[in-house]
């Protein structure tokens, strides 16, 4: 049995791009807002992802500057990291994740809290006009708003979609709901994930599809 | 404002996997199956995951034996490999992806593919009795299908799952309906990815919650 099947990369992304905006709502969104809710629905293969997502006004317009200003990208999970298409950042931006350093173990057992929350210490230098982007867990962006409640910098841009079922949807309705205004983008409920959260930094850091 | 939140990952765990068996339909679904399902919804957030889907009769036994055994873990995409927890892993099994190797990018050319498919070439030894987990590229597991059928050695079991709009659900369905008689996981239709894939590999390599 022959298989038949593209096989040119471009001719599958732009195909795939295609079905993307035929079958996904994305009229509540300015343009380049659009181009990111797109590559995030490439990420999961599900079009009814748009009606989930939320941005605070110029969301898309402050990740993409900070970039092109060399901004560092904060990442709670090694796979949100690892999934940032290096090629694309404009300024061979820094992608960090400290889950994984020696003295997150130290600070999660401290700290008594989760290490991917503990990762969070060690940001503390790298927050002001940083990246930031949680796919993985609710704990790192409950302790987020917590460090920003007690007047750590802020970030340019908080890509928020951690994914579960404990804390997940809680966690992204406190970023919506933060008296600070924070400058977010997130998908309610519990949805999200490392690829989703990767595809929307890859959307920010280049406009190529 | 002060955040509360549950801090301690161990019951977040429990938390997270009491819900998701407290609301998933997992009755199709023999236990070990069953097991790697409510692993492979708490990585997406999806209850509603089960019911697309499909394994081999022993999927689960094949590639739980195969890792025991030392099996070789063999991934079409760096996020998928670096989602293998591997403190889990019982034999310190390799995990192998072959996406970034300057190889991979000469074959794709001379081949004519995407470099997901290309990169499978470079398998071609590991193959044998390995647990195959292609959690992003339909080319992927379309070339491995190809590839078995021209009498490349058989792995012990082939998470397919990869993501997408243009050959996903296409490259599955074949998976599923191979004369070859294939030992597969699978969810059927567009979603997939590499963090369901990685939770897969997760949830065979160990017993633990």
């Amino acid at each position: 049995m022959k298989m038949t099947y593209t096989k040119d990369a471009g001719a599958i992304y732009r195909e795939s791009f295609a079905i993307i905006r035929a079958e996904a709502d994305l009229s509540a969104f300015p343009k380049d807002l659009a181009r990111v809710v797109v590559r995030m629905i490439h990420a999961c293969g599900m079009t009814d992802l748009p009606q989930y997502v939320a941005a605070s006004p110029d969301a898309t317009e402050a990740g993409m500057e900070a970039l092109r200003a060399g901004a560092t990208i904060l990442c709670d999970a090694n796979m949100v990291a690892n999934g940032v298409t290096r090629s694309r950042l404009p300024r061979n931006n820094e992608v960090l994740c400290t889950l994984g350093d020696p003295q997150t173990v130290e600070l999660a057992k401290k700290l008594e809290t989760t290490r991917s929350a503990a990762a969070l210490e060690l940001w503390r230098d790298k927050l002001e006009g940083s990246v930031v982007v949680i796919g993985n867990a609710p704990t790192a962006l409950f302790r987020l708003l917590e460090m920003l409640e007690e007047n750590a910098p802020r970030p340019a841009l908080i890509i928020g979609v951690p994914v579960g079922f404990v804390g997940a949807a809680e966690s992204k309705e406190a970023l919506m709901a933060s008296p600070l205004n924070l400058p977010y983008l997130t998908i309610q409920g519990r949805r999200g994930g490392s690829a989703i959260a990767a595809a929307a930094v890859n959307a920010l850091a280049s406009e190529a599809e």
